[in-house]
């Protein structure tokens, strides 16, 4: 096995940017797009939390850039860098490392991101990860989660479900006939890039489920919400699931599709920005407190978890 | 337990500033201070190799702080703000996550900087943490590792091993009769703060070790270093230990002083920015490759180690 400094120059040194000062430096040293405001976050994986322990290191390193690139997208933020934390255990080999650095080669040139800096360590515990995302914004324009006003539309894009049905897959639980399901589950498609400042009151990344999301955007404006569990978009292979699993696609996590409350006017401008990406209407925000999920013939749905807490 | 969004609201949203925006968004944002450069740096601290399981969970904090406001200090940078990750084991109770916050609520007060976003989560191995320290600089002046010339002199603050022996100190393996060396061990001291901005060609902060870091700073500037053992500043209470130490003194990691390389005639500018802080000239660079350390009688002493690496 090569050494840490070894490993760094070999695997991530060729990922970095200039700012990230070919990794040889104690920090990362950069010039703030001017008139910009920055955003920053931050987003772990960890062994047997966030990843199954034989998940394939490219689709971690994509993943984990994703999870961050959505909480961009949540703030209608343009992606610049990273830095990255990598906690190895002894098994992880040159293999391993590959197949991690190659993945976020890969995503890296997706979205115009470059590795700014970060730290390796050896782990006791699984592998740990995380990754700390820079973007930008122009002044107030980047959208927060608190923002919703009583009337606004709820809308969503994408499909949801798809990812806890995928997880659902990969243990063995359901027959995912097409790995559509799966795919999503391991590589989500974190929606930057749409101009939605301006158009969108608020808005959220669905990471902990939409139930509690959407309470999250509740919570934030002190208002209710109602949706329709029919209008609640679902891929062909989730809904060939069929009603028994609607429960599991609205309070489980990892879709990284974007909740968004949109004043009633607005929802043509809100299609035009989407350009072309599925997006639909599932509902409205208005005074009140809670999310409220109506089925087809208008009574009032309970669920058993309201969403995804680690602790 | 309290859930996870109740334990962010007690523990960690009266930490943050308003770039945090109540830890209640997907990002933090700010507008980063106009006419600077901003420096980032992003630190480890995991359960069983930065810290031992019963380490008191504020000095962990601190520690976690420190650590990355040493790579700050090395650039010359002032700190500004923090991310943060926790990963949780279950038997994490209140009593350590209030220490915890606490200890980050100690140090944010002591270095002026705000808590701006994180991420929290669930742990299957130890406590995993992760700090991204951002700060700033006048443009062109944060420092670099690989600046050295040929002919500076090599510079050190404070004394060096002190760390190293509180951790023997820590495993009973020696006595530490005032405490001292344990306190450096737990609570470095970073150097924050010092106008070494055209004063310095080079820094880098001792955390694998004086030999190993110093050996990063020949890399990165194709020198050499020859320094003399009798003058690294010893605290007394490593010198009362002996020379059967010196070893662990410049092998082992967690010192988080600076190593300077400063040009002959700027010394007398060197002490005036250190403002009081001891700082001693231990060596110069010149051609050649390698780190060379010789004792007082002149002869070369080697080292079975050379410093710290994870893997």
């Amino acid at each position: 096995m090569s050494g840490e400094f070894t490993r760094i120059a070999k695997y991530f040194a060729p990922l970095a940017g200039t700012e990230g000062r070919g990794l040889t430096d104690d920090a990362a040293v950069f010039t703030p797009p001017p008139g910009r405001e920055l955003v920053l976050t931050v987003d772990q994986m960890l062994e047997g939390v966030h990843f199954l322990p034989n998940d394939a290191p490219d689709l971690i390193a994509r993943k984990l850039l994703r999870r961050n690139l959505s909480d961009l997208a949540a703030m209608g933020a343009t992606p610049l860098g990273y830095l990255l934390t990598v906690a190895l255990t002894q098994t992880v080999d040159e293999a391993w490392l590959q197949g991690f650095a190659k993945g976020l080669a890969h995503d890296q040139t997706e979205f115009g991101i470059t590795l700014f800096g970060g730290d390796t360590s050896s782990s006791r515990g699984g592998i740990a990860l995380s990754a700390t995302l820079i973007g930008h914004a122009a002044p107030n324009a980047a959208l927060s989660r608190n923002g919703a006003k009583p009337g606004d539309a709820i809308w969503v894009t994408g499909t949801i479900g798809d990812a806890a049905l995928g997880l659902r897959a990969r243990l063995g639980q359901l027959e995912d006939k097409t790995g559509f399901l799966v795919q999503r589950s391991l590589l989500p498609s974190p929606r930057v890039g749409l101009p939605l400042a301006g158009i969108a009151n608020a808005a959220i990344d669905i990471s902990d489920g939409l139930v509690q999301d959407l309470g999250h955007m509740c919570k934030g404006a002190a208002l209710s919400a109602v949706i329709r569990a029919g209008l609640i978009p679902a891929s062909p292979e989730a809904a060939a699931l069929g009603p028994d699993y609607l429960e599991a696609r609205l309070t489980e996590g990892d879709d990284y599709e974007l909740l968004l409350a949109v004043p009633p006017g607005k929802g043509g401008a809100l299609k035009a920005a989407c350009n072309g990406l599925p997006i639909t209407k599932i509902g409205m925000f208005q005074a009140g407190t809670g999310v409220h999920v109506l089925a087809d013939d208008g009574t009032l749905m309970s669920f058993a978890k309201g969403g995804w807490e680690h602790f």
